[in-house]
C-alpha cells in the first residue's frame, strides 16, 4: 500500500474540482486530484460541451432549412455517425487540454475511486496498488447524476439520461423527455432539429420553472413553433416498456384527466441527485434531506478542513457556479473567507433563442418585498434582430426604486454571451443608467441591454416610454 | 413661403439626427427634423442594416456548405432576388419604426433639402411650399458618403459604392474592392460567400489599419482561407472601364512592381467624405482640411448655438458614435456640457469571426508611453469555441501597470455582443480583475474575457501563465 501526504486532496475532477486544483497549484500548494472517470467531469464529457456541440450542428441544419431564400435545402441531413465522431473528438481534445493544464501546473492526478476514511484520510481503489492519502485539507467535488423516477429507472437503452442521449449512435423516431428544465429543452431542441418527434412532459405549469415567467412562457411558445410538443402540468405515474416502445401514463393536472403517450425512447431530465455516497457512507448527517452535502458560507462542511463544492452541495447545478466555488473553496482552505451570493450566478439555456438570466426575477423580488421597475425591450425594435430574422425575443432589466440593477432576463440569440455584462454590473452594484449610458456597437443585440435599462427609468430611445 | 419657429432644428435624420430629435422631444423641446431622403440615414437604408442582413443570409449558406457532417449542401444557393426583396422589407420596417417613434414623441419631420441661411435660419427646398425655419439651436447631422478616387468615380454600374453593392439585383462574377477597412471586409465577405470572386486591394500593409495588429492580421489570414483574395500594399493608380469589365493598374509597394487586375465591377471602399456642403457653401472656415465640420468638445461649431455630430465631424464613422453624439449634443444645446472620449467608443467588424475593439491598442499605448500588460487568450482553449468549430480567434485584454483596463480586442464570433461588457468596464475605469472575477456562463465565448483579463495579471485558469 502506498501512503502519501499532501496539502490538499480534491475528489472529483469536474469543473469544480479541476479548477480548485489548478488554483491550488498556482498558490504553490501540493495538490492531489482524484478522479475515477475522465477529467472534465459530466460537463466536459457528458454534459455542457457535447450538448453545445450538438446544438450548434443541428442549428446549422435548422437555419438552412427554415430560410426561404436558401434554395436546395430539402435534401439536407446530418450524418449522425460523423456528428458523433466529431463530438468525441471535441470532448477528447478538451479532456486532453485539462490534463495538460493539470500536469503543467504541477497537480498530481490519480485515477481511481476515492473513499473517505476520516477527515484527513482518503483511500483510493483503482487498477493500481492501493493508496492512502493523508491531506491537510480535503475538497469534495463529486458532482451529480440524473435522477431516476420511482417507477422509471434509466436502463441506457429505452430509458435514458442526458448522457446516453448525447451519445446515441442513431436518432430515435420519437422521444419523450420528462422535464422541461434547461436540459430537457436543450436536448429536445437537438433531437427535434435532427428530425426526431419530441414530446416534453413537465409537471409544473411552465417550462424552466424558477426563471422569468414571461420569457419562459414565450420561449415555450417559440419551441412549440419549432415542432417540440411541450406539455405542461403533466404528471407521469406509470411506465410500460415494450420491445419497440415505451408507454407513459399519468394525469394531466390541468384537466385532471388521464393521459397516455408512447415513444421509442424516454429521456429522464427531471432533476439531478448528488453523488454524495462518499460522505453518506460514513456520516449522513453531513447531508441535507435531498442528499446534498451541507456547507457553511465558506464551503466548509461540518468537518473542519473538509470542503464541498459544485453540484454536490446543490443550489444552481451549473458548471460555472462549480468552477467559481472551486476558486473560492481553495482560497478559503488556506485562510480566505470568500462566499458566493447565489443571485450573482448567471444561467443560460442554449435554445434558439437563448434564455439567459442573472439576479432576481420579478417573482423573487416581489417575495422579498422589493418593488421593481421593469424595463422591457422587445427585439422586434432591434435592427440587428430584424436583420438576422430573430426578433421574437425580449430583454428585461429590473431596477429597484433607487434605480439599482437587481436582475436581467434575456431571451435572444447570444443571450449567454450578453449576460456577462449584466453579471459584471450586478456584482458592482451599479445603477441601470450605467448600462444605459454605455455605448454599445450598432447594430447589435446588446444595444437592447442599454435600451431595456433606459426603459426602466423611462429614457428609452427605440421604444416608447410610459 | 411658410415661416416657422422652433427650439431646435436638426438637419439629417440618420442615427445622429434622429436620436438627437427623440431625446430633444423627451425633454419637451419643440424639435424639427429635416431629411431630404429617408429617415434612418445611410446606416438604416444603405449601410449597417442591409450589410448585417446580407452577412447573416450568406453566413447561413457558408456554415451549411463548410460543415462536412451536413450532407446534401452541394446544391444550396441563395435566391438573390428573394434576398434583395427581404433586405428591402427589413429596411422599410425599420424606417417605419423610426418614423413612428418620431411621430409619437412629437418630433416634426420635414422632408426636403435644407440650406443654412445664417446661424438661426434654415431654408427648406422640397416638393412642398418653400419654408424658412427660425431655430434657437441647430444641430447638423448630414452624414457622409463614399469617397471617390481621383481617377475613379462611382458610376453606379461598373464602379460602385457600398450603397449599390448592397442593392445589386444580380451577383457579379468578380468584384474588386478598393480598401480593406470594415466596409471592404464585410462586403467582401458577403460576395465571396455568395459565390463572387472577390479581390480586395489595400494600400496599407494590413487589413483594418488602426486596429490591433495581431488580430487584424489573423483576420486577414482567415478571410483569405475563406476565398477572399486580400492584397495589401497595393496602390491603385489607373482604371480602364470596358463594356464588360474594369481593369485596374497600379504599383505593389512591397515589390515596387506594377500590377494589373480585372473584374466585372469595382467597389470603392477606401474612406468616406463628409456631406459638409451645407456648411462650406456659407463658411468653409467651419470645416477642417478634409471637409469635416470642426466642433469643440461639446459638439458646438464655431457658430454659437450650432452643433454638429456624427460622420459630419469625423473621428470614428460609426452609427453608435453618431447616436451617442446625438444624445450629448441635444443635452449640451440646452445647458449640458457632455463630451465623449474617443477611446470609449467600441467598434466591430461583422466578418466571420467578428472583430471588436474598445480602448487603446498596444501600438497606441506605446505611442502614449503607457506600458501595457497583455492578456491574450486563444479561443482554441475555449470549450464553446471548439464546440461550435470556431476556435481560430483571440481575445486580448490590455492593462496598465496598475492593472487598470486600457483596451480590449476580440476576434471571435459574437465579438460585437461581447465588447459591451468591456465598454462598460472601461467607462467605469475598472481594473482587469473585476472582469476576471465576474462569473461568466459556461460554456460561452465570453469566458474568454475573464480568462484574458486574468492572464494579464498571471492568474488565468484555462491557459498557462508566464
Amino acid at each position: 500500500m502506498i501512503k502519501e501526504k499532501t496539502e490538499v486532496a480534491i475528489i472529483g475532477a469536474g469543473p469544480a474540482g479541476y479548477v480548485a486544483a489548478l488554483r491550488g497549484a498556482q498558490f504553490r500548494k501540493k495538490v492531489i486530484l482524484i478522479e475515477e472517470d475522465k477529467v472534465g467531469g459530466t460537463c466536459t464529457n457528458y454534459g455542457c460541451i457535447p450538448t453545445k456541440y450538438l446544438l450548434h450542428e443541428t442549428q446549422i441544419l435548422k437555419e438552412a432549412k427554415e430560410n426561404s431564400r436558401l434554395k436546395g435545402s430539402e435534401s439536407l441531413r446530418l450524418d449522425w455517425f460523423e456528428v458523433q465522431k466529431t463530438r468525441q473528438t471535441i470532448v477528447d481534445r478538451l479532456v486532453k487540454g485539462i490534463e495538460f493544464l493539470l500536469t503543467k501546473n504541477g497537480v498530481k492526478l490519480i485515477k481511481g475511486r476515492a473513499r473517505l476514511i476520516d477527515q484527513r484520510h482518503i483511500e483510493i481503489v483503482g487498477d493500481q496498488e492501493e493508496r492512502v492519502i493523508e491531506a491537510e485539507r480535503i475538497i469534495l467535488a463529486t458532482g451529480s447524476r440524473s435522477a431516476d423516477l420511482p417507477f422509471l429507472k434509466a436502463d441506457g437503452a429505452k430509458i435514458i439520461t442526458s448522457r446516453e442521449a448525447l451519445e446515441m449512435a442513431t436518432l430515435p423516431a420519437s422521444l419523450i423527455i420528462i422535464g422541461a428544465g434547461a436540459i430537457g429543452l436543450e436536448l429536445g431542441s437537438i433531437f427535434a432539429r435532427a428530425g426526431t418527434k419530441v414530446t416534453i412532459l413537465e409537471i409544473l405549469e411552465r417550462p424552466l420553472p424558477g426563471t422569468d415567467r414571461q420569457l419562459a412562457e414565450r420561449l415555450g411558445r417559440l419551441l412549440r413553433l419549432q415542432g417540440i410538443d411541450i406539455q405542461t402540468e403533466m404528471k407521469v405515474e406509470r411506465a410500460e416498456i415494450f420491445q419497440d416502445k415505451v408507454r407513459l401514463s399519468g394525469t394531466c393536472l390541468k384537466t385532471d384527466k388521464p393521459f397516455q403517450i408512447e415513444a421509442e425512447k424516454v429521456l429522464l431530465a427531471a432533476g439531478r441527485r448528488p453523488n454524495s455516497e462518499i460522505v453518506r457512507e460514513i456520516d449522513s448527517s453531513l447531508c441535507d434531506f435531498s442528499g446534498f452535502v451541507k456547507v457553511n458560507e465558506y464551503f466548509e462542511t461540518a468537518w473542519p478542513g473538509v470542503y464541498a463544492i459544485g453540484d454536490l452541495i446543490g443550489g444552481k447545478l451549473l458548471a460555472h457556479k462549480a468552477m467559481h466555488e472551486g476558486l473560492l473553496a481553495i482560497e478559503n482552505a488556506f485562510g480566505g473567507s470568500h462566499s458566493l451570493e447565489s443571485r450573482m450566478i448567471p444561467m443560460a439555456v442554449f435554445t434558439d433563442p437563448e434564455l439567459a438570466s442573472v439576479g432576481l426575477t420579478e417573482d423573487e423580488a416581489e417575495e422579498m418585498g422589493i418593488r421593481v421597475k421593469v424595463g422591457l425591450f422587445p427585439l422586434k425594435a432591434s435592427g440587428r434582430a430584424l436583420a438576422i430574422g430573430k426578433s421574437e425575443g425580449l430583454v428585461k432589466i429590473l431596477a429597484d426604486e433607487k434605480n439599482n440593477l437587481v436582475g436581467a432576463h434575456i431571451l435572444s440569440p447570444a443571450a449567454s454571451e450578453m449576460i456577462g455584462e449584466i453579471a459584471l454590473a450586478l456584482r458592482l452594484r451599479l445603477k441601470v443608467e450605467e448600462i444605459g449610458r454605455t455605448i454599445h456597437v450598432h447594430p447589435t443585440l446588446s444595444e437592447a441591454l442599454s435600451e431595456a435599462s433606459l426603459k426602466a427609468i423611462n429614457q428609452a430611445l427605440h421604444i416608447l416610454n410610459d
